[in-house]
C-alpha cells in the first residue's frame, strides 16, 4: 500500500472493514433478525415463492442459528459485516446451498429497517413500564408525605408553601406527557417495511399483511421508497427520550439542591452516594449528577441523527447505519436513569421539619396578604403594591407577617384587621382550593387520578406485550437486553 | 457607574431593562393576551369575584386595547417590559384603577403559557395546513407524471426503475407523518394553564372549565406547579418542524442534484432560481438551496429549548422566557419553505426522456435478470452471484445487459433463453405489484389513498378553526401572522 | 397563480423575494461594505483596470452614500436582496453608470466574505475587551474580599475552605482561556478573500497586498475556491463564543445559588433583579437567570452554522447565508452577558460570616485531619479511613471535629494529640501553599498575575483598534453596534 | 428490595454501580494513570513528603503493574469504579498497605484531570499528522493532475473552469486551519492539573514544576479550583474535530457526487466501495457516504459536552465523568476518517475527458466574455448585462459561446471581434493569474507552499513526540490506541 506512503497501521481492506462493519453493535438486533426471517421464509413457502419443504427446511435452520447464538456459540467477526451477513453464514453452515434461498424477495434495506423496528417497539414498552415505575414511587411517596409542606419556588427563591405532594406530582404529569409521546410513537414504529426490496418493492407475489399478522405489526409501509429511507421512528424515540431526560435532569438537579446542607430537606439512602478518594466525610448525589450529566447525552444523540438525515436524497444511503449506536445508547440511559431515580426517591428520607419552617419564612405568603386586601375591594394591582410595603416595612424593622404589629398594618391600609394573623402556611395551602391547585383534597384527587393513569398505561403495555409472546418464534421474545438491566 | 470602570454604553438600569424585555418578540402574542384576559375577566364577574359591571366595563376596555393595537396605536417601549404590562398599561388610560382587577386570581407565570398556548394551537393549524398544501402539489404532479419512469437510488447510485409519481408519493408518506406529529402535539398545547397562578394554584373560587370551553380547549392542566413551568409544548412543536424540516431539506437536495448539468432532470421556474452577479449565465436553485441550509436554523432552535430546560429546578424560572424567538423563528420558516416548495414542484418540468434513458442505464435491471434465475429455481444467493459475473462480463465486453448475447448468458447458466430480453424497464416496474410497490396500478391506488388522507387532514384543521371562530373576541382571531406570508 | 391552489398570501416573487432577500439583516455591514468598495475601486484605479479619475469618483460617491447611511437616508426594500445592491443602486443614482464598474474583478462571493471579515474582527475586539472589563470585575472584587473565607464544593457538597478569592479567580482563569481563543481565531478571520472573484480568482491584474495593507488584514487568501466557501471563520467564533457562555452560565448558576435564602451568601443590588407580578415579596435574580438560559441560544446558533456546512459540496452555495444572524445574535448576546455579569459582581454584596461559617461546618476540615495523620507516619489511604471513622464518630455522638473529645480521637488512632485542635479553616487554608493553591499568599501573587494578563490583554487590542483606526475611511469605522451596548 | 417494588433487573447496589463506574471506558488511561503515578511518587520522595525508599518501591510497583496491564493480566471489575482504583488495588496486591502512600497530596479530581490531559496531548498529535497525511495525499494528486481541468460550481452549477489541482488544495487549505486550531489546542491542553487536589491545592510541600518538567507539561494550573473542574480542554478538541469533520463532510459529499453515473468523474478503487445484497451491478461509495454520516455523531458529541458544562457550578461535579467517552468516539472517528480519505484519494482515478467536457459547456466562460468587453471599456455590470444576452441568443438558436457566429456577437455589442473565440477553458484558467487564483503558476507556487506548511506540522509533532520519548517510563508511552489504527 506504497501508494499513500505506509502511514496505516493496518490493511486499508482491514481498515474499510472496521469502519464500515456494523456487526459490533447490531448483533443487538440478532433475535429480531431471525425472528423477521422465520416469518418471511415462511410467507415464501406458503406463498409458493419457494418450495414449503424448503421453507420449514430454512426456519429449522434459523432456529438452530437462534440456539447457537442464545448459547453464545456464534463467531463474530468484521469480515461478516453486519447481523444479517451473521446469520445467513451460520444458516448456510448448517443447512447448504438452500441457506441461499431466504434472501428472495428481500433486501439488506428493508430487512435492517424490519429489525430495528422490531426491535425499538419493545423498547418502546420497556420505557414506558420504567416510566409508570417512577410515576408510581412518585406517588407512593406523594400520598405517604401528603401531610408535608414545601416552599414553592419561582427563580429558586421561596415563592409560596405548596404540599410536598404537590410538587411530586408536577413530575408525574411530566412523565406522563412523556409516556404519551412514547406510546404515539409507537404506532409509527410498529409498522412493517418488508416487501420494499432495495427501494422499488419486490417482484414476487409476497403476501405482505400475513407477514405483518404474524409478526405483530398494526400496518404495513405505504411506499417502498419511503419504507427503505425512513428514520424519523428512530428520531422520535430520541426526541421523545431528549424530553424526558430533561425531566429526569430537573428532578435530578432538585435532587442534588435538596441535598446540599444549605437546603437540607433530603438525604439519599447511602447506596445512591458515594464517598471522595481525598474527603473522608463526603456523601456525593453521584447517581443524580449523572442522570443530569447524561442528559446532554441524548440531545448529542438526536441531534446525530437529524443532523445524518439533513439533505439526504433518496433513497437508503450508508449514512442511515449510524442510527443505531445513537438510538442503543439512549435507551441504554434513559431506562437505568428512570430506574435509579425510582429508587432513590423511593429510599430517600425527607427532613419536614425544614421543609415546613422554610415554606413559612422569607414572606411566602405576601400574595395572601395581597389576596386578603383584594377580598375587601382592593384591586389587586393595588393591594400587590400595598403588601409590597408592608414587605419592605417588615424588612426594616426585623419583622416577619407573622409578627408585625397591628399598627403597622393598619398604617398600610385601614382594612387589615386581627384576621390577619390566621393567614399561615395550611391556610395558604387550604385556599387554593381549585383543579390543579395545592389544597390538599385537589391533590388527593390528583394522586388518585394518577393512579388510574398509571394503571391504563400498563394495561397498553401488557396488552402489546402479551401480542407479542404469541409471534412465531417460540423462545423468550427478549426484551430490549439493556446491560443496565 | 464608576464602580465597574464607566465602560458601559449606557445605563446600567437601561441595559437590564434590554436585557430582561420581551415586548422586541411577545408583542406578536398581543391579541392571544387579550383574549385570554377578556375570559378570563368574564369568569371573575360571572364568579363574582369582581363585580360583574366591573368586569364588563374591563372587557369593553380590553376591546378598545385591542382595536388600538389592530391600528398600530400602541406604543411599545422597553421599560413596559412584555406584552402583559402593555396591555394592562394601555387598559388604565383608558379606564382607569379598576384596571387593577384584572390581575387578580392570575400571575403573569400562568398568563404568558396561556397567550402561548393560545398562539401556538393556532401555528399547528398553519403548519398541517401547508403540509397539506404540499403534498397535494406532490399528488398533482405525481397525477400528471403519472407515465414518466426515474431511476430510483440507492447511495446515489442509480439501483432500479421507478415511477417518478412513485418518488413523489414517498415524501408525501414523510409529511403525513409529520401531520400527524403535529396534530398529536396539538392535544398537549391545547390545555389550559391559567389558574395555576404563579405556581400553587389560587385562593378564588375560579370557574376553569368555563374559561376553557370559552377558549375552545380541550382540557385544564392538572397540576399547578407543573403548568407554570412546561415548556414540553414548545418542545414537541420544535421536534416535530424539526424532523419536517430534514424531510424539506432531502426535497430540497433532490432539487438541487436534479437541476445540475449533470442529473438535469429537473428545471425550476424562473421565479425560483436567481442569478450571479459575477457570471451572467448562471440560474441557481437558491430557494432549495436555502430550505436545506435552513434545516441547522430550526435544528439550533430545538436544541436550544432542550439546552434551557435541562437541570431547572421548579417551578418557573426566567430562562424560559427564551423558548418564544426559537418557536417564532421556527414557524417563521417551516411555513413559507413549505409554501416555497410546493410553488416550485408546481411549476418545474422535468426532462422525461433524461430520466427514462437514466432509469435504463447502469444496469438498473440486473436485479430482475437475478429474480428471472429465481423463478428458474436458482437460490437468490446464487442468482446474485451469477448475474454479478454477467454485469462484469458487459463491462469487459462493452455490453448492455441488453445486448448481450444469448451465448453469453447462456455461458453463465444455461438457464438462461431469449426470454431474458423481456426485461426491460416496464416490465420491471409492473412486476413490482405488490402494496407499497411500484407497479402503476399500486401507485394509482397509493395516489388516491393519499388524497383522502389529505383531505381527512384539512377536515380536521377546518373542524379546528370552526371552533376557534366562535370565540369571545368578534374580531378575528388572526393567524400566526408569519411575516413571510 | 392558480397552478398551486391560490393559498398564497402572496405572489410567489414577494415571497421569493422575502425568503431569499438578506437586507434585513446584512445591512448591518453597510459600513463594512462600504469600506472595502472604496479600497477596492482605489486599487482599481492604481492598477489601470478602471482609469484613476472613475475611481476618484467612484470613492467619492461612495463616501457620499456611507454618509446617507449614517444620516439613515438609505431606503431599504427586499427587491433589492442585499447590502451589495444596496449600496450599488445608491451609487448609480448618485454616480450614474460609471458606478458599473466598480464590481469589475470581483463577485458577491468574496465581498460577503470580505464584509463579514471585516465586521467579525470588530466584534472580536470588543469581545475581548468586555472579557477583560469582567475579568477586572472579579480582580477587583477577589482584591476586596482577600480575607473572606468561603466554602469549596464539590459536588455541592461543602468540601473544604478556601478564600473567597481564589473562587473569583477561578473564573478569571476561565476567561482568560476564552479571550485566547478568540485572540487567535482573529488571526484567522483577519485574511483578505477579495480577489477570489466568484471561485477561481479574476483574470485582471489585481494587487491584493495593497487591498490587504490598507484594509489592516494580516495575510491573504490562499485558495479563491475556498476563500469564498470558507465560514470557519465564523464557526470559530461561535465555538469560542459557545465555551465563553458555558463559563458565564456556571457563573450565572453561582449567582442565582447564592442568592438563594437557603444559601445567603450573596446579595444583589436592586437594579439586577426584579420583581414578581403576584408576589410582592420576590426579588428574583433574572439577569444571572437569563444569561443562564441563553447559554442554549448560542449553542444553538453553533449547531445551526455546523450543520449548514456539512457536506456542502465547493465552491459557494446559498446556504451559506444563513450564517449571518446567527453570528449577529450570538455577539449581541455574549458582549451584554459579560457586561451585566460584570455590573451585577461589582455592585453585589457578600455576607462573609454566613460564608466563613458554612466554611467551617459540615467536616471540611476532615481532608486535613487525614493529612495530619499522614504528616504522623501513616499511609494516607489509612488516614482517610480513620479520618472517615471520626466522622462517623461525629456523627453519632452529635460532635463537631472541633469538639470532639481527644480521648475519642485517641481511640481512633493513638497518634492524635492536642495540637490537632489547632486545625481550623484559616489553617486549611494557609496550608495549601503550593502555586496554584487557596494559601493567602498564592492568591495574591495569582491576582498580581492575573491582572498584568488582563493589562497585555488590553494592549493587544488596543494596538490592533490603532492599525484599524488608520483605515482610508475617515468615518469612525465604528464597533460592532451592537443594539445592547 | 421490596421498597420500590421488585421491578429492577438486579440490585440497587449493582445498578448504581454499573450506572457510575467508568473502567468500561477510563480504562483507556491505564498507561497514562500509571506515569503520572511514577511521577507523583517520585516527586513524593524527593520531597520528603514519603520516605525515598518507599517511593522506590512503589515505582517498582507501578512498572509492575503496567507490565501486567500490557500483558493483559488485569482483572477489570465494575465494582472497582474506575482506573485510578484499579491500579491502586493491583499495586496494593503487589507491595502491600505501602500502596497507600501514593494517594498522598493528591485527589481523584486532579488526577482524572492529569491522565486525560496526558492523552488527550497525544491525540492532537495523532490527530495533525493524519491530517498531514491527508494534506499530503491531496497535494500528491495535485502534482499528478495538474494538467486536469474541472468544472468549478456554485451553487452545484457549472461556473468556472479551474484546475483540478486548485479544487484539492482548497481542501488542503481547510485541513491546514484544522491543525492549526489543534495545535493552538495543545498549548491549553499541555498543563498539568496534579497538585489542585480535590479543588483547593494540597498542604504538602509539593513541587508542581518538576512533576511538570518530568511529564513533558509546558505549564502548571493556576489556580486550583479550575483546575478540577475545567473541561474547556475537551471542548477544544471536540470544536475542532467538529469544524474537521465538516470539511471531510464536504469531500465525502463530493465523492459521493463524482462517483455517480450523472457526474462520472472519479472512480475509486473496489477496496473503498462496496457493493449490493440485492443489486449484483452495485459499487456504492460507503465509506465516503459513512465519513459524511459520522460528521453528525461528533457534533453531537460536541454539544453533548457543552451541555454537560452549562450551569455547573465549582468545583467538581460527577457530571464531568460524561466527558470521556464522548472525547474517546471522536478521535475514533476522526483519525479513520482522515486515514480512509487519504487511502481513497491515493487510489481514485479521475475521468479528466470528462471533467474537461463539463468544464467547457454550459456557458462557464460567460465572465470571460463579460471581463473581454470591460477590457474594451464597458462598465462591468453593462458587460454582464451583455454577456447574458449572449447567453440568451445561444439558448434560443441551439449555440455554444465557441460557435455563436461573429455577426450575433456584434448585434450585441460591437466591441466584439474575432478575438472573442479566442477564450476557451486554458485560457480562462490562465487568466486568473493573481496569489490565490488558479493560473497554473500560481497552483503550483501553492502547491510548493503547502508542502512546506505539512513540513513545519510534521517537524513540529515530532519535535513534541520526541520530547514525550524522554518520559520516565521506560515503555512505550503508546500512540491513543484508536481500535481504527
Amino acid at each position: 500500500m506504497r501508494l499513500w506512503g505506509g502511514r496505516f497501521s493496518g490493511e486499508p481492506d482491514r481498515l474499510v472493514q472496521e469502519f464500515t462493519q456494523s456487526i459490533d453493535f447490531d448483533r443487538r438486533l440478532f433475535h429480531h433478525d431471525i425472528l423477521g426471517s422465520i416469518v418471511h421464509c415462511r410467507m415464501l413457502g406458503r406463498q409458493g415463492i419457494i418450495p414449503p419443504e424448503e421453507a420449514a427446511q430454512i426456519e429449522a435452520g434459523l432456529r438452530q442459528v437462534e440456539e447457537d447464538f442464545q448459547k453464545g456459540q456464534i463467531q463474530f467477526a468484521h469480515a461478516l459485516e453486519d447481523v444479517h451477513t451473521h446469520v445467513e453464514a451460520r444458516l448456510r453452515e448448517l443447512i447448504g446451498p438452500v441457506a441461499g434461498k431466504l434472501h428472495t424477495a428481500r433486501s439488506r434495506n428493508d430487512q435492517v429497517a424490519l429489525d430495528l423496528r422490531l426491535f425499538l417497539r419493545e423498547a418502546v414498552l420497556d420505557t414506558i413500564d420504567r416510566l409508570a415505575d417512577l410515576q408510581e414511587t412518585l406517588c407512593n411517596r406523594a400520598d405517604e408525605w401528603q401531610d408535608i409542606i414545601a416552599p414553592g419556588y419561582t427563580h429558586l427563591q421561596r415563592a409560596q408553601p405548596v404540599l410536598l405532594a404537590h410538587h411530586l406530582l408536577a413530575y408525574h404529569e411530566m412523565l406522563r406527557r412523556d409516556a404519551e409521546r412514547f406510546q404515539e410513537a409507537f404506532a409509527r414504529i410498529n409498522v412493517l417495511p418488508l416487501g420494499a426490496g432495495a427501494l422499488a418493492g419486490v417482484p414476487y407475489p409476497i403476501d405482505r399483511e400475513f407477514v405483518a399478522t404474524q409478526l405483530g405489526f398494526d400496518s404495513i409501509s405505504r411506499n417502498s421508497m419511503d419504507a427503505v429511507s425512513d428514520r424519523d421512528f428512530v428520531v422520535e424515540y430520541l426526541s421523545a427520550a431528549a424530553l424526558a431526560m430533561a425531566h429526569l435532569s430537573r428532578l435530578g438537579e432538585e435532587i442534588v439542591l435538596w441535598t446540599t446542607s444549605e437546603f437540607g430537606y433530603l438525604e439519599l439512602s447511602d447506596a445512591f452516594t458515594t464517598g471522595s478518594s481525598l474527603m473522608p466525610q463526603k456523601k456525593n448525589p453521584d447517581v443524580a449528577e449523572l442522570i443530569r450529566g447524561k442528559t446532554g447525552r441524548i440531545y448529542g444523540h438526536l441531534l446525530h441523527v437529524l443532523v445524518l438525515l439533513k439533505g439526504l436524497p433518496l433513497t437508503y444511503n450508508r449514512d442511515l447505519q449510524e442510527d443505531k449506536e445513537a438510538l442503543f445508547d439512549t435507551i441504554d440511559t434513559l431506562l437505568p436513569s428512570l430506574t435509579l431515580l425510582s429508587a432513590m426517591l423511593a429510599t430517600a428520607r425527607v427532613n419536614a421539619e425544614r421543609l415546613a419552617a422554610a415554606a413559612a419564612s422569607g414572606f411566602t405568603l405576601a400574595t395572601d396578604v395581597a389576596d386578603y386586601l383584594v377580598a375587601r375591594g382592593v384591586p389587586f394591582r393595588e393591594a400587590h403594591t400595598l403588601t409590597g410595603r408592608l414587605v419592605q416595612r417588615c424588612l426594616a424593622t426585623g419583622h416577619t407577617l407573622a409578627d408585625l404589629p397591628l399598627e403597622e398594618y393598619r398604617a398600610i391600609s385601614p382594612l387589615f384587621d386581627s384576621d390577619v394573623y390566621r393567614i399561615d402556611t395550611w391556610a395558604s395551602i387550604r385556599a387554593r382550593d381549585i383543579p390543579g391547585g395545592t389544597a390538599p383534597g385537589r391533590v388527593r384527587a390528583a394522586l388518585q387520578e394518577a393512579r388510574q393513569a398509571i394503571a391504563a398505561c400498563r394495561a397498553w403495555t401488557a396488552g402489546q406485550r402479551e401480542r407479542f409472546a404469541r409471534l412465531p418464534d417460540h423462545t423468550d421474545a427478549g426484551s430490549v437486553r439493556s446491560p443496565h438491566g
